[in-house]
This record gives structure tokens, sequence and C-alpha cells, in this order.
């Protein structure tokens, strides 16, 4: 759909912004940097003792929830809901209080109705802390206002969407 | 190691709150109701505001660290610190806000160094909302002060641990 | 779709049985005894030396095969197509030559679009050997000649379908 | 454990394709063309009418053999026995008869006790077909007759190894 351009790259950076400027739950958690592009998104979280499971580390549901945050940009950066249907996850090194995590999610593969995207979680020091693959349902619902998608500036009425 | 009997069951139940009672992730997220048993945990949590993604529905990752919750206390409910190696989830329904969601985990298989959980989250209504299938590294280290563990009447000082 | 009679339950058991007839792989692996029903399959192997890796041990492939047959059994039973999206499979135990291995599929879900199944593969000794969870992208095209599916005795000309 | 450099590199390549040669599963499959290296393998398929299943595209449990064969290779490519304790793998494409199948795995980790590792499977026009994630644990047993592994000029006889 996006044709990989300057133009398309941007459109898809500002989006993958704008959607995770209004994710309660990255807000909550304290994820944070969106950066992406068409397909992609990177994010990072820095461990606090709030984060820690009963064993004293890093508990597994946050760095999950980091490498599905930027799944869900990655696979949401076109402009329509795509809609998780599995994820896998392993996890490789123990982290502690004081980690920085950064998530980096890239699309391996993506059909008019399926999307597989891979993604790494990384530590400060780059060792691998988890690798993460997910597949979502591709709706045809935009997951934005349509006139902020298609036209930012325009002045005529948006087209009618699903609401 | 516990035979199953009436008093392993209730150490093994007691153990579960003891551990959910100090899990950080756990409050911050609003898990709550820790029953448990020898391989078992049942924990559940209502959708709030705060655990959207940015399209309105539960986070997945907020789904699948209620799954992750129940899968590390049934894990740890023998005694010892298990630490999880991968994780699968899957998502069949959409989840809202006000939706009331439980998880159960169950023990699939458990050796001296490898345990496999399966874990069912449903909603209030009985939806299936999700399938999640975990597996633990088992350790030797136990997941608590050890006189605790051992002989929670005791008035003998608790022998040291875990340097 | 199907009400889950009885008469529901004969023709699933019946459509299980013939694509399991015409099932090239299962037949080289020599996969057998194909029961079935709405959402349900059973089918088993004995483990012979052609189904070895190179430790002598039960190949990793044969066991996922297995298990991924019920599967795929289950999850058309219904009469129309479903493409497998992903699957998730545990080892629990060693399986040896002689050993016989029993998958037994079952439906936790099913959407108009997505089904999600679970299946066991236990070994004669009664010892769960694999958990695996897989998930299917469910379309209207028919598994068989529509006229099978629906009258099997028939005489009359079948509707067309799958334009 | 090997230090990257042209020796261990040779040896583990040498090792692949050994274990390669006595697998019988990849035999009865058509697997071949076993290339590899420390923590690496690389093995190819022609997909032939007994790999389909009965909707007449490539069987799934084809697919996640020849992924699982390159995935065994390169976690017994150090020399000692790796023995999966899961695998997770999604499926992008249809695969039909006369598609020549490659799957190649890479190390994605490797700790004393476990090891992750990512297998992609592409078809000859490049089309990524299935993404694979799978987890060993890793034993101190040799997978070969330790005189092999250790000098495999040495006029010396064997010490003795597990059966």
């Amino acid at each position: 759909m996006e044709a990989g351009g300057d133009d398309a790259g941007r459109a898809a950076a500002a989006r993958v912004a704008r959607l995770a400027a209004r994710d309660p739950l990255m807000r909550l958690l304290g994820i944070e940097g969106a950066a992406g592009g068409p397909g992609r998104a990177v994010v990072s979280l820095t461990v606090g003792d709030h984060h820690l499971n009963f064993n004293g580390t890093c508990h597994g549901g946050v760095t999950f929830a980091l490498a599905d945050a930027a799944f869900g940009l990655a696979s949401n950066s076109h402009g329509v809901i795509a809609a998780a249907i599995d994820a896998h996850i392993t996890y490789q090194v123990a982290v502690k209080p004081g980690d920085t995590l950064t998530a980096t999610a890239v699309e391996a593969s993506r059909t008019r109705k399926l999307g597989v995207y891979r993604i790494d979680v990384t530590r400060g020091d780059g060792a691998l802390v988890s690798t993460f693959t997910g597949t979502v349902y591709v709706t045809d619902r935009p997951n934005e206002p349509q006139a902020e998608v298609r036209r930012p500036a325009s002045p005529s009425p948006p087209r009618r969407r699903r609401s």
C-alpha cells in the first residue's frame, strides 16, 4: 500500500507517534520514545521497582508489554486497525531494576488480511533479552479519523467511516 | 516433591498468596485474588481505562500479564524459583473497559528441570479470551526464606540461604 | 454452523475420515485412525526407525506433524477450508522407537474468520508428550465437492459454488 | 565455547554434515544440502506430491519439519546434545508442488543450559514462507563419538560415552 517513499515514511512515522501518544498502557508502564515508519516501530522502557515480579527481576509481563507495544505500533503504522491474533516470546536473560530495554519491531510479511512481525528486545548492554513473533488480522477500518490520515490540511469534509 | 495431600495443598495455596502479595507488577496493574495450590493459580483483573491500547480495547500486554501472573504463581507454587523460558498466547475476542478477566493456570507437566503450564483467560460472560502456554526452567533456589517454606511455626532461627 | 446434533456430528466424523484418507503426508508418515467430529479429531502413529532424528529419538518434526494432522482435520471438520496461520508446540518427554503417539485436537474457539485449536500428544503409557496450540484462518471455500458434503447420495446436480 | 575461528567453523560445518547424514527423517522427507557452522545450518527440500495435505498444498508438518531440521542441526553444531523444549511457527504463504523451500537457522542466544534459534523458511522466489523460533535445553553429552569431536585424526582409543 505504502510505496516506501519519503512521504509514506514520514506519514507512517507521524502516525506511530500519534498512536503511541494516545496509548494508556504505554503511559502506565512508562514506555517511551516511539519511533517508527511503514511496518516499523521502536520503543523503550527503563525498569523500575514497580515493574518487578516476586523474585525481584523484571516481570515477564513487562518485557512482553514492551515488545507488544512495538508490535501494535508497527502493525498499525499503515493506517488501518490490525488486531493481534497471537504472539510468542522467549526470555533469554534476566533483567534488573535500572536496566533500559528497547523493543524493535519489523514487518516479516504482510498480505491483505494477515501480517507477521518480529520484535527483538535488547538490554542497554546490547544483550538480546527476548525474541517475539506476532501475527495480526488486518481490518479495513482506519485507526485514526480518516481526514487526518489522508489529507491533514484539507478543508473538505471527511468521508464517512465506520464508527 | 509435594505429595498432593491436604497439607501440601494448603502450603502451596499459602505460598501462592504470599508470592502474589509481594509482586509489584500485579499491584500496578490491579491483578487480584490469587488462589492456588500445587501447580495451580487463579488471578483476575477488571479492565479500566488505563489498561487500554490506542484502539480503545484492552491492551494485549495486559491480557498477557494477567496470564503470566497466573503462570508465575503456579510454576513457583512448589517453593523453588522457576524462571520463564518462553510463552505463547492467542487472542480470540476483544475485551472492553469494565470486563473482568480471570486467568486459570494448570500444570501440564513438570520434570526436575522443566515445567509446562497452560493458562486460560476468560471473560465474565464465560467467553474464552486467550489460551496461553508457558515453559519454565526449574532452579533449586527457594523463592521464599527457607524457614517459612519448611517449618512455618518454628521458633528456631532461619538458616542462611541465597547469598 | 453445525448444531452439534447427531446428524452434524456424523457428517463431521465422516468428513474427517474422508479428508484423512486423501492426505498424502499422513500416508507417508504412517499417521492413522482419524476419528473426529465437529471441531475434533484424533490420530495416532507408531514410531519407527524412519521417524528418528540423528540422536536416535523421535524427530520433533514427526511429533509436530502428528499434532498438525489432528489440527488440520479438526479445523476443516466444518466443511470449509481452514488454513493454518501459526502453531506452537512444547516437548516434554523423549519418544522412542516402538512408542505409539496419539494426538487429540479440540476447538478452543471459532469465529467467522478465525479458529483456535488445542492438541495434546500423549504416549501409550499416558504421559503427555507435547502441548500444541494452532490458529487457522477460515475461508468460505468448501474443502470437498459440495454434493458430497451436503447430500452424498443425492442424484441431483450440485449447486454452483466457489466462484 | 567455540571461538568462531576458522578451525571451529570448519569443525562445526563438518559436524552438521555428519549429523544430517545420519538423520532418518531428513532422508524420509527428502531434506537435503545441510550446510552449517557454529550455531548455523541451512537445509532445503523440493515439495513433491507426497508432501501435500488434503487441500493440495504443502502440509504444515513438512514446512515445520524442514525448519526443525535446520534448528536441530544448528543447535547441535557445538558438539553436545541439545533437546528441543518448544517451537513456534507462522505460515505466511501457500506452498505448492514443485516449490523449493530453504530453511536457514541462526543462533539468537546460547547460555550454558538454554539456546534460542530463529529459522526463516523461504520459497524459491524469495518469498518468506514461515518464521520459526525454537528453544533447546543444552546437555553435556556429546552428540557424536567423542574421539571424532575432540581429535579426529587420533589413533588412541575413544573414551567411553553414554550409549
